[in-house]
């Protein structure tokens, strides 16, 4: 695992602990390399004397499969060094986009490529996934929204023209750099929105979703993990957005519609691979909302990447991930 | 002030207690008759010895103006009962509503009647709330979301067609009564929306801002004041949206339009009568997007309710209102 | 399991979903009767199809083991009618104590007896749950002060004459009931302190850890899960009281005493069973400080529970439980 | 004033917007000299186009009154090239202590001397602050412990020897810096003690409540404000704490011994100037318990200090200050 040291490298070092069939091999870290996982993360008592390495090719050579969780663009420098025989899970932005162009409006530095997008709720990604040995997982956002809405246009029943998004995050999903907005004392009891009007998790939404054209709007909030995405569009018919999720969704292990009336909170599924979803019409204005919820670091990010993996290695898909939260 | 044990009524005593102008009369609770205001609201230390009378309108017949705090729709049956010489600041619906079709659509029981609507910022209101005795103070989410819209709809800049807002509120919000799912042990760490697709302020929000149709979502956030509104429209024109806020807020003493590249936080508005607006285009659908933070007990609220009285009593329109939030 | 409906029962369904020896035979509600567990704890995906029934000994009859979940004093009823085969864990206060004196200081109702106490760390205590079928599990304030103390008294090194504890703790260990001072509004940004000067959970704490006088306050926390309680003795004499706790727990799979200069914090419990150690001694007044960490519905409930039953059932001890937390 | 960029600082500069008799003369920072106070601390809007000037004596001189909101240990540089005619009110800690040897005990640089401490409710101290010309403010811990304390040592009801305070404070307490163990990834949801065992505010106590030794343990607590502080000592007779404290407060403006059986809560005190208190027998142990709320950065910090500069400069003591906390 490279770039333990984070929040997303936290999260998938715990679950690899609970984890049936994985087996860390090694894990490294950048600016935290000679330090003890205790030490850095607390929380996860398995690994506690385990020593951050540092991220050397050499030393993951030999292993089954490497999870990187790196910031977004220091991707592709390590995979580069990786033989074909290692099977590999970005967890990073490097390898999403399909347009180079989209890659470099909102990123520094080239376009490194286009790896097997890591959904495998998208119809036949699951097989594509299970056949590739390099996967991009999908980005925290556009997960929430995707699993929201992909379905919707898929079918025909929702407008891939002007869609609307908000979105908000717990704190995790900026990341573990100490940077002064993210202090607590900032966060505590406050709302406040971020990269309003041109983020950069839009063409990967576009192209993850179908959706034409897209006003994103991501909301910091005050809690540590999950994020809740409104998402509306207009329809394009008379189904109920409600019922082509469930259907899209019968047999998804992770994925939950609930029942009618019950809408989704971040909280239960805190910890998971799990994302809940509701939709309905909105009586005035006639559009579609639908509302889904993940864990960011869970879903969103290493649980999901864990998923991919799970594939990849041919294991069950479920092995190692929770579908129950940890709440309240 | 009739409804003082709630939360809005918490806030208005302690506006009124550092008010230069106001003197508190008498204070009226239901359940909490007979207690002290120091019990209810420990954090009111001005008023600690003074007990909550019972709402009878004989106590309330000789004060000069009464504000009332009361649940949705318990409004009207207070008021009926105060001579025209009181002047009335009704902070629940009642009366905010031209339409009584659109009451009957979201609240029980018959529709009371309309009042002066008490937003002083819209164009031309602030001398009708002046000459008024009887005015309803504008709902929460209306506040914030037509801060942020009716200048644009008003200049011709935004289609009134298919605006989509989404809002997350702070827990007082919801009110102080003891329900399951208000508790610390539910909304910490979690987000959650509510009354998707058919919530009872959007004809109010139509109302204040000329939207034809409207999306609404509220969301609940884990915060015990504030709201950030994210109100998207499109365009019918080129005109920057930000400058025509900005404009017609010039002289306003409490919204405050941000500088380019600032966005709102809820917490800088905490405590006060602020609204903090900023907007901009999104680059990918076009549409305009504007943000705003208020505390929703101030300007949602107790604040905005005394800025109302202090005009409607011939007052220095700010006495007694912070116009500096308490942060962090 | 009886009383699923509150956090500790949704706590233990979500860690019996995951076990890999345990099934789920009835799960009972009180008011909740008749409801989903999916309505009621919408992060337990896996039995959220499952009724919750209502609480009859007849349904209970047939399963190896029940857990008792209800409100202190409610337990004995429930238990009185079921079979001795039937193997029971108690959440409850009701057969903790071995003084009916002390029970009836602090409890209505008559007291019901003394069960197997059920914490496995004290010296002997694991054989004597293994051989019961009735184990009364231990209160949260008494795990996190016990696994601090207890090792410390019985090895001589730390006085068992005014102890002082100060235990701050999350807002689920005053369980699920609508109370208003229990509400998001009331909680978030703030810290109270509550039944200070008597605490139902002093005598029990005395009878865990062999402390004579005790001085305990329990407050208030703004966070759903966790207890952090600061424990201070004076010493006798001069052993390292971080030695002999890390001595004391060198083989236990869940009680960590932290490499030296590392001290608890909750979040790094959250959802497990682990509880976290320090000690030193204070440089000015000589007393002996130890802070420990547990999650109050993991290590502090759910978790010890199952724990417990793993014991009793002949199953490995740490089977379906976390070592590590779910953090941040 | 200087060090307007930090906490203290932004609540100082709020205050002093709302103080009907001081006036900003000029506002320093460090590295923020140039930026608006605006962008610095977007809750205060009555300064957002005032800019931050650089630190520099010759800009400070002509002003009546100094307030030194610096880091630790920064204070006695800037005050040495202050003319005498200037007040100074410095919230660091660098002018508390008396005894050297325990300033060089807990911070690094040389002793730069003892000025007039600046806690007015202590007896006759409130005289000696306003014939000062240099003020020491007393430090948030400080002032939580002390008020709780010292009128019980002073009337010989508690036992000097043996004190122990566990007292747990809002983020804002720890400063404005971006350090990773301060984020709100890592706050959130988490309770964890630091400098257990010897913690530099311990002489400060000491040397204020009389204390002879003192164990300290403080708590970093998930919210931005607020100190509750719990202190506990053995009684020296019969006499009821509550009763001492009530007496020796019953003229103080800003510090409230609650009514029997009501208990401080943090939230209360937000914003303000106010201290609330309570204290009980503790019946197991015999302990005194009294228990302290205060707004670490309100009576903590900022707003104590504009009620010394309030004395210093012959202002009514309570002149823009607030006695009512912001809640919820």
């Amino acid at each position: 695992m490279v770039g333990a040291s984070g929040y997303a490298g936290g999260d998938l070092l715990r679950i690899v602990a609970g984890h049936p069939h994985l087996e860390l091999a090694v894990a490294t870290g950048h600016a935290q390399a000679g330090s003890t996982i205790g030490s850095v993360h607390p929380h996860v008592r398995s690994f506690r004397d385990v020593v951050l390495a540092k991220t050397e090719p050499a030393a993951l050579a030999g292993v089954d499969l490497v999870f990187l969780a790196l910031p977004h663009g220091q991707s592709a420098a390590v995979a580069a060094q990786l033989p074909e025989s290692v099977k590999v899970v970005d967890l990073g932005a490097d390898f999403r986009l399909k347009d180079a162009a989209a890659w470099s409006r909102y990123y520094p530095g080239e376009h490194a490529g286009t790896w097997t997008y890591g959904l495998p709720e998208l119809p036949g990604q699951r097989e594509l996934i299970a056949a590739a040995s390099r996967v991009a997982s999908t980005g925290c956002y556009a997960v929430s929204t995707t699993l929201a809405l992909a379905p919707l246009i898929a079918a025909g029943v929702a407008d891939p023209e002007d869609v609307v998004v908000v979105a908000a995050s717990g704190t995790t999903g900026a990341g573990r750099a100490a940077k002064q907005h993210l202090l607590a004392s900032e966060v505590i009891g406050s709302l406040s929105p971020y990269k309003v009007g041109a983020h950069q998790h839009v063409p990967e939404i576009k192209q993850a979703t179908g959706a034409r054209t897209l006003s994103f709007t991501p909301v910091l909030a005050p809690m540590p993990r999950g994020i809740l995405a409104t998402v509306t569009a207009r329809p394009t018919g008379d189904a109920d957005p409600a019922e082509v999720l469930r259907a899209a969704y019968a047999d998804e292990p992770f994925v939950h519609v609930l029942p009618p009336g019950e809408w989704p909170r971040t909280s239960a599924t805190f910890g998971s691979n799990a994302a809940h979803l509701q939709a309905t019409i909105d009586v005035d204005s006639g559009r579609i909302v639908v509302v889904s919820a993940i864990d960011n670091l869970g879903k969103g990010a290493a649980a999901q990447a864990v998923q991919n993996a799970n594939l990849m290695l041919g294991l069950p898909e479920t092995a190692g991930l929770a579908v129950d939260g940890v709440a309240p």
